[in-house]
C-alpha cells in the first residue's frame, strides 16, 4: 500500500480484515512498527472522530504525532500550477507537501469537498496535489468525495454482526446544510467491494455518482427499501446531479421508530455527528441496535490498520 | 475516584496529600503507571496554566495526550436533551462524550460558566452531561462554579508553607470584566474540607453561593479582614446574587503594600493570570511574599496526583 | 549555550556544525538526552517549517512538546512593565514566561516584528521579555529582527555543497506584503560568522540594519552582483530605513531563468514559504539547482543540534 484514499488502495479485502481484527484484539502488540516515525496530520476542515482516532491509532502504533489545522496554523495554500502568487496565498502545494513529507512519515490530510465546483470536487483537486508532491504515504482523513478510513471502520463493524448475506440499506436523511457525498460515495465503494447485497434509496435528484455505485439497488421508495434490511446506514448528502443543492419538502425521509419496524430487526449506523430529531429520531439512535459507537470505536483500528499497512509497506 | 469534578471527590484529604507530595518529589518514579493511557484534554475556553500542566503531568505519568479545542477543531456541540438539531449545532453531547471515551482514557474539560444563565451554569450542565455520557473518568478543568485542580495546587502550596494553624484570608478584588465565581468556590470548598480557618471579605452583593462557604468567616470591611492574616488569597468574581454583575467604585479593593502591612506578613496568592495594578499592585505581586510561582508549580503535581489517582482507581 | 536567539550565542561555530552533521547521520541515537524533558512552543504568528521541525527535532531527541498557538488558546499577553491591566490583555509576560518555564524545560517562541514601530522591534521587545522572565532557556523561533534556526540551517546546506570559497549573493526580490527582515539579517549575519565571501543586493532604500550586515558587499545592480554567484539565496523584505515600507515598481527584481545565467550555474536558496511568480518564476524554484528542499529538510537537524546543546548545556 503506497497511499490509503480510496478502497481501490487495498490489495486484498481479507487480508486487511483479518489484520484489522487482529490488532482490535491486542492494539499495544505493535508499538515497535511505528518506533521513531512521525505521523503528520494536517486539517483544512473540523473534526472530532478522525482527529481523536487517528491520534489514538498512531499512539497504540508507538508513533510521533504532529497535529496542524493548516490553514490557521500555517499559511494559506495555493493549489494552481502556474500561479502568480500575488494576493492572499502564501505556500504553494508544491512546496508544503514535499516540505510536510520532510518532518513526517505520514501524512493525513483532511479536505472537504467545496460544493460550489464538482469538476475541482470531483477531480479531487487537493488530495491530489498532495499524492503528486509528498514523498511519503498519504492518508485521507476525509477528501472531497471519499472517506474511506470511516468506510473500512463501517465495514470492521458490519463484519463483527456476522449477520449471514445482511441486506444493507443506505438511507438518504434530511438535514438543514449541504453536506458533501463523501461518506455514502465512499460506504457504497466498500460495500460494494466487499461484495455485501447493497441498496441505496434517496430522493430523485439525490442519485449519487455511479462511478461508486455500479452494483448497488437504488430504490427511490424509502419504505420499500427499508423492507428486510438487516442495517440501516443513514446519511444526508447533497444533490450530485444539481451539485451542492439541497431538496425541499424532504423532512419526512427522517428516520424514525415506524420506518425501523419495517426491517428485519436493522442495526442503525451513522458516521456521526448527527443532527438528532432531524436525520434520525433520538429513540431510534439511543435503542439498543443503533451500533453508532461500535462504528466510532472502530475508527481507531481501522486507522490503526491503515497506518501498520503503510508502515510496513515502506520498509 | 471515579471522577474528579470538585472536593467531594476526594476520598481522603490527607491520603491525597501525601499521595501529591510523593510524586512531587520524585515525579518520574510513577511512568509505568499511564503506560498505554491517553488523556483527552476539551477545551471551550482559553487555558494557559491548565492547559500545560495537565499536559506535563501526562507526559510525567507516561501517558499520551490528545488535545482539542473543541469548538474549533471538532463541532459545535448541543447540550440540550430532545434538541432538534436543525440550528448551528452539528453534534450532540451523547455522542460526543461517549465517542471522545472510546480514544481516551480520561477526559479533562474546561467549560466557564456563561455568568447568563445562573441556573444553567450552578447545575454545571455542560460538566454533568460530560459525566453522565461519558464511559470514563472526568476530569474538571475549570467548570462553571469550580476549579478542583487549581484549589488542590492551593492546598499542597499553603501546606508547604508549614504554617501551623495559619490565618487564610480570601479577599474579593477589581476587575474590568465579569469573571466567573468558580476559583473562589472551589478555594474556600476545599479550605473547608481541609478544616483550614477561612476568612471571605468582599463588597457586599458579592456573597458566594453559601454551599460553598458554610463555616468560612464572612467580612466587608477588606481592611479588618486582613488583620493578622497569614495567607491573602486574591481573586475577582462577578456577583452571585446580582449573577454576573460587576460592582461600581470597587477600585479601592485593590490589594497593596500597604494593605498587605496590616498582616502577618502574609503570604500573596493568585491563580493567575491576574491584571497587574488592578487586582493587586506590581510591587506586591513581584515581592518574596508572592507565592503564585509556587502555586502554578504546584499545578502539575495536582493534576499529576488525580491522573495517578484515576489511572489506578481504574484497575 | 543558555539560550539561543543569535549567532552571537554559539560559542564555537565549527563544533556546532560538526555535531550538526553527527546528528542528521543518526538523528535516534540521541534519544536518552530529551528522556523526561519537555518542549514547550509557543506561537504568536502562523509556522510551517518552523512548527513541525521543531516538533521532529523534539521526538527525535526523546523529547514530549507541548504546542500552544498562545493567543488563541491561551490568553493575550501584556509586555509593558508598570502597565495597568484594565483593558484587553488578561496575563503578563512577566507570570507567562514564569509560569511556562515550570512546565517546560526549553521554550521555543515565534514573534514576529509588528514593522510599525522599529524600536520596539530592532529592542526586541517580545523575545527580551521572555529571556529575561524565563527560567529555561529560550529559543527563538523567529523574531522580530532575526531567524537563528533557519539561518543554521542554511549554513548546513551550503556547507553540504562543499564549494570551495563559495560566492554567496543575498537578492531582495519583490512581494505584494510587507514582511520583517529578521531572515534576511539573521542570514546575513550567520553568513559572516561563518566566514563566507556574501554580497547583497536590493533595492535603494532596503538596506538592512549595518549591525547584521558590516563585512558584505552591498551592490544595488541585482545583475552585477549574481554574476559569478555560486549561491543565490532569495528574500523580500521592508525597507528598514523608511521602516515598513515596501517599493514600487520593483517587479523586475523577481528572480528568472535569465538572471540565473548570470551566475556560475549557482544554487538557488529561499527559506519558504516562497511567493511562486512574484519572488521567483516557477522554472528557477523547480530547477535542480534548486536547493531549498534540501534547506527546509536540514530545519530538523539545526533545531536538533540546538536542543540538544541546549539539554547537555543545563546538565
Amino acid at each position: 500500500m503506497k497511499h490509503f484514499t480510496s478502497v481501490d488502495d487495498v490489495e486484498s479485502m481479507p487480508s486487511l480484515l483479518d489484520l484489522a481484527k487482529k490488532i482490535k484484539q491486542s492494539p499495544f502488540d505493535y508499538k515497535h512498527i511505528g518506533q521513531d516515525k512521525t505521523l503528520g496530520l494536517l486539517f483544512f476542515n473540523p473534526s472530532l472522530r478522525t482527529r481523536l482516532s487517528s491520534q489514538k491509532a498512531a499512539y497504540n502504533l508507538g508513533m510521533n504525532v504532529i497535529v496542524m489545522n493548516i490553514n490557521q496554523d500555517g499559511w494559506q495554500i495555493e493549489f494552481e500550477d502556474g500561479a502568480i502568487m500575488n494576493q492572499g496565498k502564501q505556500e504553494h502545494i508544491v512546496e508544503a507537501a514535499q516540505v510536510i513529507s520532510q518532518y513526517c512519515d505520514i501524512i493525513g490530510v483532511r479536505t472537504f469537498a467545496s460544493l460550489d465546483n464538482k469538476k475541482e470536487d470531483y477531480g479531487e483537486q487537493w488530495l491530489n496535489k498532495f499524492k503528486q508532491h509528498a514523498t511519503v504515504p498519504i492518508i485521507s482523513l476525509e477528501s472531497a468525495t471519499l472517506h474511506p478510513l470511516q468506510s473500512f471502520a463501517d465495514w470492521i463493524t458490519i463484519d463483527e454482526l456476522a449477520i449471514p448475506n445482511p441486506k444493507v440499506v443506505l438511507s438518504w436523511a434530511p438535514h438543514p446544510r449541504a453536506l458533501p457525498q463523501a461518506v455514502s460515495n465512499s460506504f457504497s465503494q466498500w460495500m460494494l467491494a466487499a461484495g455485501v447485497d447493497l441498496t441505496i434509496t434517496h430522493p430523485r435528484g439525490f442519485e449519487l455518482d455511479r462511478q461508486f455505485t455500479q452494483g448497488a439497488s437504488i430504490e427511490y421508495d424509502q419504505e420499500k427499501a427499508l423492507q428486510d434490511a438487516d442495517i440501516v446506514y443513514v446519511k444526508n448528502w447533497a444533490s450530485y446531479e444539481n451539485y451542492g443543492q439541497v431538496g425541499q419538502d424532504l423532512d419526512h425521509w427522517m428516520i424514525d421508530s415506524d420506518k425501523m419496524k419495517r426491517t428485519n430487526q436493522a442495526k442503525f449506523m451513522h458516521c456521526l455527528p448527527v443532527r438528532r430529531n432531524v436525520v434520525v429520531t433520538d429513540d431510534v439512535l439511543d435503542s439498543d441496535n443503533s451500533i453508532v459507537m461500535q462504528q466510532a470505536d472502530n475508527r481507531t483500528y481501522s486507522a490503526q490498520t491503515i497506518l501498520y499497512k503503510l508502515l510496513t509497506s515502506e520498509i
